[in-house]
């Protein structure tokens, strides 16, 4: 009999755990650099919360418990019904790196449990909002080794602008936003097919087509915008011109790219999407959604960031595998020549504990042979060997695996050496 | 309407966060000292996997999701399926600090989902592991302020002599067990009735009763069970002694308690329990399960300890809240004098972040004083200041909120007077 995880989860053994680690950590210590606050929800929530956010994409996906409940989605949810029921000094920034589970279909890359790690930041409405959050994301990317990300902000507000001024009733205008979701994915010929296809005229497509083809500077883009759109777009296009100045204080600007949809009801208006480099695509996105915590109960105006952490933690486990990555936390294995040497080997594993440098010993009361063989096997940096000479001496001798050198040392002059090095 | 967590689910806000990461990470740093490995698995099992260990009391307890799944209840069950389908180098030990679900009526302290921090050993006999774990978990409690806990040891091969002793037949021994756990809360008194109640012999319930009162020194203990028992628990009693005498490598002796039993059909052989102190009660328990791995496929000796961490941490928000805790996660708020300042403000944060110092920023575009308000409210220890004579020198005002002490600095000045600080 074999016993696996249901389709669609993952194991995360100590290797890949030890990348995942990592990677989690320094994200959690840019998001707290900026000053954003833990906040953690529980995965079950009860199913009138998780449907409240509504669209079809979600109802589906939600894995269902007895009792009226289901696991979390997203982590946007349990925070606009947190902040709707509490009090708190506004704006209220929070961070979550936590799992959610999705009923669907498992596919390469596409798991049923994974990782998000989220900023918001709620009860402002001012773009320093949109330039923090872009900022935290990019300094984030940076320490995990991508300094050179690319950054795309829309408005959903141009959008609806735009969907007035073609004409596009109400009810065709989420099979527009549908159909620009796949620029980048699809010909913008075969983008165009599809909304005239769902009902929208052909005027209106090509209209459309036109609009989001536009390129240039976003000085020009957003005069393009108030041309094209005039009154319609007003709000949208300052919103955009605020956003690209709150951005250039922080020194980057994100370039304005008129198709940018990102889903379809959820966000009311800046929209961003950044990708690692050009080869890698998205790594994180969001946006602002001024209804969304109000259908909790208390209206507030909201704005956050989801980096794609798996995607990431694939990238970063790729680089560390030709690095060739360890499943090690200890840093050495303290071997025992003889048994009568455990108690010593103990001591000096205390000793090296409580300076934070992480060792193990033999628990298996193996032979020397038998102990190095483990101590290779688990990927420690270095043995240290205790025997009659070292016990006397009360000292060790240390052997680095990768060079191959041995000495002979104190405690002391062992924690020195150690402590210097990176422990996995 | 009002919207809430689920029956026995929990919210946990920045405050109790902090309490809370601050504990994790303490327990992390010390199970990963002792070269413990990462190790994670999903949420999610399928319901044969959750369902092999079996007992009543788990059986009822399963979150079920459609499709023949369910929540885990604990760590040691994924534990087992892994190890049975992976091939490490042995022995395998791996910690996991993470949730598990319990579908089990909530009380005061009690909850349906909560954390749980375990470390384990597959794939060896030896008595150093369980030394190991009690050094492990010990050093745990001393490093989040418990600094003298006390370790009860016992071993189910010696009580299962005493049940095979005393004539109590295979099917009454769970009564038994069941009964004995009871001790600490119930008379022994009371403990004797039940027993006879289930159908134990008045004459084996008084056996039972005299030797597990049994009182005095490890040796004399050790002695008493080995005379009283005689062959049946020669194995029972050799192993209390060996684990007693590997924990003294460790210069501290667990106290054997014959009464103590943890749950049914699990353990194997050495069951401990921890009590952070008296008055304070249990905090960590486990013990040896060597038949578990073994149902999932591969058979393998197996220990662990599992760390009560809600309750530990239960224990040191209460130690927080009356030295006043704070949800902060920044050390300072850079407040602007003016919104054309705000961009020098942005300037100061960077260089402070890059130093791993958390600071916040005015993102509701507020007067001054409307800034001084919000740091105060959310429990910063500074305030920084920039206007006009702040930038025009390149420095900042630096305010301790709590000495309200004020001193115009340079940026590397505050740099260094802010490193030294606890960032929460």
């Amino acid at each position: 009999m074999d016993y696996t995880v249901p389709k669609g989860m993952r194991d995360f053994l100590p290797a890949q755990m030890n990348v995942r680690l990592d990677t989690m950590q320094k994200i959690e210590g840019v998001f707290r650099s900026f000053g954003y606050l833990p906040l953690a929800t529980p995965a079950i929530e009860k199913l009138e919360v998780l449907q409240k956010k509504g669209g079809d994409e979600i109802e589906g996906q939600i894995f269902q418990i007895e009792g009226g409940m289901g696991l979390r989605f997203d982590l946007t949810v349990p925070l606009s019904r947190v902040v709707a029921s509490n009090s708190f000094p506004l704006p209220f920034k929070r961070y979550c790196i936590a799992p959610v589970w999705r009923r669907e279909e498992p596919q390469k890359g596409r798991f049923r449990e994974f990782f998000q790690a989220d900023i918001d930041v709620v009860g402002s409405t001012s773009p320093r909002c949109e330039a923090e959050l872009l900022a935290c994301a990019k300094f984030a990317l940076f320490k995990l080794g991508f300094p050179a990300p690319k950054l795309m902000l829309n408005n959903r507000k141009v959008l609806n602008a735009l969907a007035q001024k073609t004409g596009i009733p109400q009810e065709k205008q989420n099979a527009m936003f549908r159909a620009l979701d796949k620029v980048g994915k699809q010909t913008l010929e075969k983008i165009k097919e599809e909304m005239i296809m769902k009902g929208i005229s052909e005027k209106a497509a090509s209209e459309i087509e036109k609009f989001i083809s536009f390129s240039g500077t976003n000085e020009k883009t957003i005069s393009f915008v108030k041309k094209t759109l005039g009154d319609f777009a007003t709000e949208g296009a300052n919103e955009l011109e605020a956003v690209v100045n709150a951005c250039k204080l922080y020194s980057f600007e994100p370039e304005i790219s008129l198709s940018l949809v990102r889903g379809l009801d959820y966000y009311t208006g800046s929209v961003f999407e950044i990708s690692a480099s050009e080869e890698i695509g998205s790594v994180a996105g969001g946006g602002r959604y001024d209804n969304m915590v109000g259908t909790y109960g208390v209206p507030s105006p909201a704005v956050g960031i989801s980096l794609g952490i798996e995607r990431l933690i694939a990238l970063l486990e790729e680089k560390k595998k030709s690095e060739g990555a360890t499943s090690a936390v200890a840093q050495l294995f303290i071997a025992n020549a003889k048994p009568e040497f455990f108690e010593y080997a103990v001591e000096i594993a205390w000793a090296l504990r409580q300076k934070g440098i992480n060792c193990e010993l033999d628990l298996l009361e193996r032979n020397l042979r038998k102990q190095f063989d483990y101590a290779n096997a688990s990927g420690v940096a270095y043995i240290a060997i205790v025997g009659e000479k070292e016990k006397a001496a009360k000292k060790l001798t240390l052997r680095d695996l990768k060079s191959g050198d041995e000495e002979l040392c104190s405690i002391e002059e062992a924690i020195k050496k150690l402590q210097g090095k990176k422990s996995h």
